[in-house]
């Protein structure tokens, strides 16, 4: 099938309307009409090819809301008319051992990516949400609760599960100091996930002009980084570091905050992190590790515990035509905190 | 009181005999005739202050076995006569939550090392145990079972703890793919813990001469890390690494050998550890932790273990008068596994 999208022909070239190839509806496939798109940094890094393996053309966005608007002979689990997701993954094997625990995103055989994959039926690369329509697998769609604003609720399918999922296999709740690094779109939604899981959450930046907006979030202290007085009175006393900052930066500093046994995870893509001190390691028995993204039931859990707690995303909307000056935007670290296009735009 | 030594009055200067004052015994005091005493990598970085932190006179020494001579009016848990052991602690709080958890080496206010540290009744430096007779707070003395021959106990006070504390952190036993990394004083003893503990265990080396030692040790594989082949074989498959190479390395290829939510722990002493890449943390939830030694009750478990499945450090035995000599073989890796100065000969 043909469908209407944005798509950018190389690096350099702005993202402009394009007519893509879907593949027909399968027996397990589920039709969704998007109505609503976030822009994830991720987007832009393929878009240009930062990251070195992207394919042309290229259609963006794994932030991804709609309608859903024709299920396959075998789909049972979404009915046409439910409002609906799909993040970062569109296929995995469901069989391999990560499958089976629910980390689709660590699939054994390689998940396939929403964008920039290889499509496993007509082949190609996958193309991405800025379309007004997409096929997917229905183990890989969400589903949404009407109660939630579905253009605040597309970030929850990146920048959301991507902050929710290391707090959740990290154990984060009551009792626990949580500090989350960088306020964007990972960090606003790591700080609004810790609150509503009961942590003591101190945002952590180097731009004191952020405080306000993180106590707006729901942080008990706002640490500023800069400040070494600051640091050493929170030093050691971290049980959890979420760390979003998206750029190289010194990690020494922020893992003498951990207290014993503390671990900082690390959301952004950073290549290469620069060097850390062992000893600061071996002093507290402490820990650094990443995460990506995460699994589709933990992906749906998170759905449902922002349906409960009244959780999205703080948004900009903007209309598919501005996606170009919008990518600019968000590499200047100009937005609050996730630009969503209105689909019925395109 | 006046006590024997072998002591170094500055960096380069070799050890030899030397008169030192010890604190009088205090009524929770126990003190030991001391037998033998291992000769750790620490000890040589501490004596050339390689760490930037030796304090002069300085007596080396924290693997320590001998016999209970007297006993202060309190202690009620060791006995003259009694075979005993002395680690790289010698006080801490016991108060603050960390020693509440058997975390001694962890105390916030911070724990009393074996040598170099602050004495806590008379001041000065603490001094090691290449020494006739120690003093030390019974609560740091450990039980060491008549079963194991003393002097190749002696190293489980820091290499043996210092393996067994992250095997026993992170869980490991029957099911678990451990892969050691280096083959010396702490590797050879990770290998035969790990072993015992019911784990399929993985020399990974630069060196291929050193297979068939380990499989002697126990391992089911030996790893050649310079081997792209094998290296690629074992790609994402252990579920913990015990990295024990005390120098500067590439720790890329070896995070890449972790399975899904795998941890590597660095026990060697490397400042600053080389650059890691992110994405090889976040694609399989990895994670890289640093551990130094154990606590108290910890070791004494380990060395009850010990006693338990006839496990002791592999040593060379040599002669005080030896110790010069023995720190140049101990840079150049050139003992099996470590070296233990027998005390009857100072």
């Amino acid at each position: 099938m043909q469908v209407a999208a944005y798509a950018t022909q190389g690096p350099t070239d702005p993202l402009k309307p394009f007519e893509i190839t879907r593949r027909d509806l399968q027996p397990d496939d589920v039709l969704i009409d998007i109505t609503h798109c976030g822009i994830c940094h991720s987007d832009i890094h393929s878009a240009r090819n930062e990251w070195g393996r992207a394919k042309y053309p290229f259609v963006p966005g794994h932030e991804i809301i709609g309608r859903v608007s024709a299920v396959g002979g075998k789909v049972t689990k979404h009915k046409v008319g439910n409002l609906v997701g799909v993040g970062c993954l569109v296929d995995s094997c469901l069989k391999c051992s990560a499958c089976h625990d629910g980390d689709e995103q660590y699939c054994e055989k390689g998940s396939v990516g929403t964008y920039g994959g290889t499509e496993p039926v007509i082949g190609g690369p996958t193309f991405g949400g800025y379309s007004k329509q997409i096929v997917v697998r229905d183990a890989f769609v969400l589903k949404i609760s009407e109660k939630l604003d579905p253009a605040a609720a597309a970030p929850l399918l990146c920048a959301g599960i991507t902050s929710w999922s290391p707090l959740k296999h990290w154990g984060i709740g009551k009792g626990d100091k949580v500090g989350v690094i960088g306020l964007g779109g990972l960090g606003h939604m790591g700080i609004k996930f810790a609150v509503a899981l009961g942590a003591e959450v101190v945002m952590i930046t180097t731009s004191p002009e952020k405080g306000a907006d993180a106590r707006r979030l729901g942080v008990s202290d706002v640490l500023v980084s800069k400040d070494r007085e600051q640091m050493k009175a929170h030093r050691g006393s971290f049980d959890f570091l979420l760390n979003t900052v998206p750029v190289k930066h010194d990690l020494n500093p922020y893992l003498g905050l951990l207290a014993r046994n503390g671990t900082m995870v690390i959301v952004g893509a950073i290549e290469p992190l620069e060097p850390m001190h062992g000893g600061i390691l071996l002093a507290n028995r402490r820990s650094v590790a990443g995460s990506g993204i995460g699994g589709i039931a933990e992906t749906q859990e998170m759905l449902d515990f922002c349906a409960e707690h009244g959780i999205v995303c703080d948004i900009e909307m903007i209309d598919m035509k501005d996606v170009n000056p919008a990518y600019d935007r968000v590499v200047k670290g100009d937005v609050k905190y996730r630009f969503v296009i209105d689909m019925a735009t395109l």
